[in-house]
């Protein structure tokens, strides 16, 4: 089974639960909204490369995480695009959760989908208790506070913020969990991959503050300009567009640094480029020094 | 140490890590907002009396269980409370989170101590490994979906609802995981202790529905008739307050009878009973047959 459907079959039953006898028919189907499609599910993949690189041997629990770190991922954008936030109308391309069901129901699919994210988590964890408690203290630290999305998100909320701490929190947090989840899966150490998952999600935000101020909405399926209008912090705004392209490419770099010797170094390092090709839309992407292959 | 005490020192040990270096302070204060001052604390003393009852053997796991189940309990409470919900002014007799903090840090604030709640099981259960998962699953059940608070809030987004699936999923489901949590949080059997968490969880919700119609601003700290000002589900609309608070006494009647034989029983019966006396205001508890000591 490839990665993308691995991802995608975790990803179902995950979410199986939700359509159980006796739930709110109109709450599972804005759950499901929130994670199919999904985008580029960069979290969920970054994990299973790791577990692969650490000699997986527990490929359910792998998957749980996995899906675990990419449910949390749906919640917080679903959160994200409420009106009190972001006001987004569109999230891939199609109605954001809120426009689609409601103000209340996507507050509830967000709150939902984060503990749904446990729920996976406990139901894999059973089989393999040692695993258990670090992977839930390390995927919930990229959610939570004080260093995870929730108080990257609150840094939006103080009057003054700096930059490397908001985004570290926002979108750092959970690529390095992901990363270390993946090693935590496969009963490796999580410290050695911690720093990789850290790199690429704050090159991933840096790419996001770049994207905002540079692509087209047909690119994105969001609208563009929107972080800047909502004076939210930004790479792209505090060291201009080129000094942003700059961040994006030394945050590549550290991130293929970062991989540690093993014998799927090569796969990841070939991922981090990968996503780094993806990740800036074609204009900006032209003028970024992306490390070569 | 009281019961009380133990339940607000877990409360403050989980609550501590919010402040750490690196959080967002305004986030932080958002979250202790929720949660102190307290209401009763009645799903975390049913979970210290359930684990006591099982012959507690690790404390530090029962304190972050019910620890747990209240950061759960507030989260919920503080979504509840959101404009686009309740639109509650008042919490416990202070402005609500939202109130206090504006709508994004409520809508953070419940993110983040749901997260909290899993990260404070995560870091109690690594020295009890075989009672996490179990643990995890019952407490993230009692929350999430397909039966839990998020789907009980769900059912209000219905259009047709079963009011007593409402009331068992919306209160029930995390009395009867805080019952649940303090028997696996003591290494037994959880499901003896389901029914009797089950029955006070939908006592209460019954109770507060009787309150919501005749109880005053004073006695609740918050504004009363607002349940049926926003057309939610009621057994005191659907019954009739006679009929609610018949429905309450059977409940309350059905709570005792299933407490599981065992060294604590009269305690927790005693404990069901003072509940009881608690819920209802003056009024109608006088109508109420509430079974004797």
């Amino acid at each position: 089974m490839s990665t993308s459907a691995r991802i995608e079959a975790a990803l179902a039953a995950a979410l199986a639960i939700v359509d159980a006898k006796g739930s709110p028919p109109r709450l599972a189907a804005a759950m499901r909204h929130a994670v199919f499609p999904g985008g580029a599910r960069v979290r969920p993949r970054l994990t299973l490369s790791v577990a692969r690189a650490c000699g997986e041997n527990d490929p359910v629990l792998s998957d749980a995480a996995a899906a675990a770190v990419e449910l949390l991922h749906c919640a917080s954008l679903v959160h994200d695009d409420l009106p009190c936030f972001d006001d987004a109308p569109l999230r891939r391309g199609r109605p954001s959760v809120h426009r689609a069901f409601g103000e209340r129901l996507a507050v509830l699919a967000g709150d939902a989908l984060i503990v749904l994210a446990f729920q996976s988590i406990g139901a894999a964890g059973a089989r393999a208790p040692q695993r258990l408690a670090p992977l839930l203290s390390l995927v919930a630290g990229g959610v939570g506070m004080p260093g995870g999305i929730a108080a990257g998100q609150g840094w939006e909320c103080e009057p003054q913020v700096r930059l490397r701490d908001y985004q570290r929190a926002k979108t750092g947090a959970l690529f390095a969990a992901a990363a270390g989840a993946g090693a935590l899966a496969a009963g490796a150490d999580a410290r050695p991959w911690l720093a990789l998952g850290e790199a690429l999600g704050e090159a991933y935000q840096v790419a996001d503050d770049i994207r905002d101020v540079a692509a087209s909405v047909q690119l994105l399926g969001k609208p563009v300009g929107r972080d800047l209008a909502l004076g939210r912090p930004s790479m792209a705004r505090e060291r201009g567009l080129e000094g942003a392209i700059a961040q994006f490419a030394r945050l590549i770099g550290a991130a293929i640094d970062a991989v540690p010797a093993c014998p799927g170094a090569a796969d990841l390092r070939a991922l981090v480029r990968r996503e780094a090709e993806r990740l800036l839309p074609e204009t900006p992407r032209a003028e970024a020094a992306v490390p070569a292959a």
